[in-house]
């Protein structure tokens, strides 16, 4: 099995999982409980706090509270500080933001959409231009989730500032954390990251916060994580994030760089007269969406599911979505026709250059042989 | 190690860990991905949906979400369904439900709270003397977490509809779940649940909601679990409360009787000079809560945890809580000095008669020395 669905999910890292079994099977206790036990286990969350806040900002002025995915950690930003007036987001954000948007309007908050260039970035000139004095907040996506194109968060949000020094700035760092050699600027106020997507586990995430900000509870109750996110503290869960960030940390900038060049090489080899790119060459190379011309992408995945390849279409967390084509290629101004074809290709720094010739040679042949049938 | 801290957290069960072990290392796939190795586990999903529905309820009536833990369940039924006029609760019940009734004043709904009785259970008299015309929700807790207590939540929610038919009815089910012999009756319209109470993991709970009942999405995104709980599913912690909550439920009478008799030995191996019950003789097996007389909780709890006994005060989910005193054990009547030496011992279907005699040594041995320190 070749897996190129790593954007979707990844599969848990085997290093952090032995480091965390502990937590598993033998140190299960309540993080709350006053036991010694127990209270050690308070401590080992406030080093995974530190330790992973530590890999992409400044533990000084940011926080970390854990939540149950990247998704809680959206909306838990978008409904805490987009009160008032108007909050003003991107055309290309994932469906955590994007749908905590939509909800918006009936919570009597205008929402603002600025469009996209063609690779998935925002058109940041039309995006500054929504922004005005009754904006409350921003959410710009850092690494799009279907195409890889990166927005520069930090300089957005210094240009945001600028305009509107009180509006809070949120970037949704699903696809960033742990890939783009990066650090959180000065003027982004909240990041949220997921650890499923980085070799953790599904049901972990986290929201970084400046301090002073003043996050608004999401669940209510015995008051763990400061007050801001109730429920009992996933120690194994936090763990397994915390080493497989610290791992996927160390030598990013190198790993990030093979990565490139795997992409640049991997695209190489794919029949031009087959694919076209979506992505850009200034994309994450850990996204490669592709239109296979003149097919249906999602019968092409099935093609190649058959030969032990997975691939994804869009996006994978828009479970049961019933819309044909994906809002977020649209709005990059990819044709409906276009749109049907897209495949996204996903790595991970375990994807092999010679995975990537097979996955090639297999793309290759079934859309080849698709097209033929189609004649 | 003697664990006697089972309402706090449980060991995982071993054997649910190691069936749903392929779920973290070979099947890690997203289960919205469209791939036939990620439809499988969007199967998976449905098999654990219905064998933990059946459990407890009848599937043909209910339904089950998965939320990421017992807290959440509560939050969303809560704010679901208490949008008008009072919502009526126990002053019996956990954080979880507790601190969100306290926020529903600021959302324009009045909340109600019925007096305990010296077990912990709720006077159901004076709980139906709270609901009127305009009571929208009713939430009473099915087994208390600090005395045991049970309530019948099946006749108080058809005493509560009797008065008024038009009430959603709530119980947090996370002290009953997979430990009371318990089918959820025809006027209970949702019950929350938790995994990592009965040896699933930590960041892992469900809310079973009546069918036909519109519940609010509480997380907005990819349109997860029928777009009430969008996040990507964690399916190995689904999967493994699945196995864990199939096997809890295999001989639940039986288990109940052993534990009742079990409790009965244990209490009377304590020596009664020293401590004296809250829970009463019909509260749950599984729970314990004693005032060693004169003495504090907190001390005695770190004297036996020097030999190796791990017990509670109160809620151990109650983090960080500044308060001396647990609400709950006030509001049974019992007076702030004797809320003071309040300790709570709970127990797991593993609990052995040996532990136990071990336990009530120590207990013995500890609660006299601290009290000869005293004089």
């Amino acid at each position: 099995m070749i897996y190129l669905d790593n954007a979707a999910t990844t599969k848990p890292n085997a290093r952090a999982l032995d480091e965390a079994r502990a937590y598993l099977t033998e140190r299960y206790f309540n993080p709350s409980a006053l036991y010694r036990e127990g209270f050690e286990l308070h401590l080992e969350l406030k080093a995974a706090r530190e330790h992973i806040l530590s890999c992409l900002a400044d533990p000084a002025a940011f926080e970390l509270i854990f939540t149950s995915c990247g998704t809680e950690a959206d909306n838990q930003a978008i409904f805490s500080f987009a009160r008032r007036g108007n909050a003003v987001t991107t055309s290309g954000e994932h469906a955590a933001v994007a749908n905590p948007f939509a909800e918006l309007k009936s919570r009597g908050v205008e929402p603002r959409f600025a469009p996209l260039n063609a690779d998935g970035s925002v058109n940041a000139e039309k995006l500054l231009d929504l922004i005005d004095d009754k904006t409350s907040f921003v959410s710009v996506i850092h690494v799009n989730n279907e195409t890889g194109a990166i927005n520069d968060v930090n300089a957005i949000a210094k240009a945001v500032k600028e305009k509107n020094p009180r509006v809070v700035f949120h970037t949704d760092g699903v696809q960033s954390f742990g890939k783009l050699p990066y650090r959180i600027g000065k003027d982004v106020d909240l990041y949220s990251l997921s650890a499923h997507k980085i070799g953790g586990l599904k049901g972990v995430g986290a929201l970084i916060c400046k301090k002073k900000l003043r996050l608004s509870p999401y669940l209510y109750g015995g008051g763990q994580e400061g007050g801001l996110r109730s429920g009992t503290e996933n120690v194994f869960g936090i763990k397994t994030l915390e080493f497989a960030a610290l791992e996927k940390y160390g030598g990013r900038r190198e790993k990030y760089e093979r990565m490139q060049e795997l992409r640049r090489r991997f695209f190489e080899r794919l029949d031009g007269s087959l694919f076209v790119k979506i992505s850009s060459d200034s994309s994450s190379p850990y996204i490669l969406s592709l239109v296979a011309r003149g097919l249906r992408g999602e019968i092409l995945l099935h093609r190649v599911n058959d030969r032990g390849l997975l691939i994804g279409t869009g996006s994978a967390c828009s479970s049961n979505a019933k819309k044909r084509y994906s809002r977020v290629i649209l709005a990059c101004g990819v044709s409906e026709r276009d749109a049907d074809g897209v495949i996204r290709l996903s790595f991970s720094d375990e994807t092999t250059e010679e995975e990537l010739g097979e996955a090639a040679k297999i793309l290759n042949e079934e859309a080849r042989s698709l097209s033929e049938d189609m004649q």
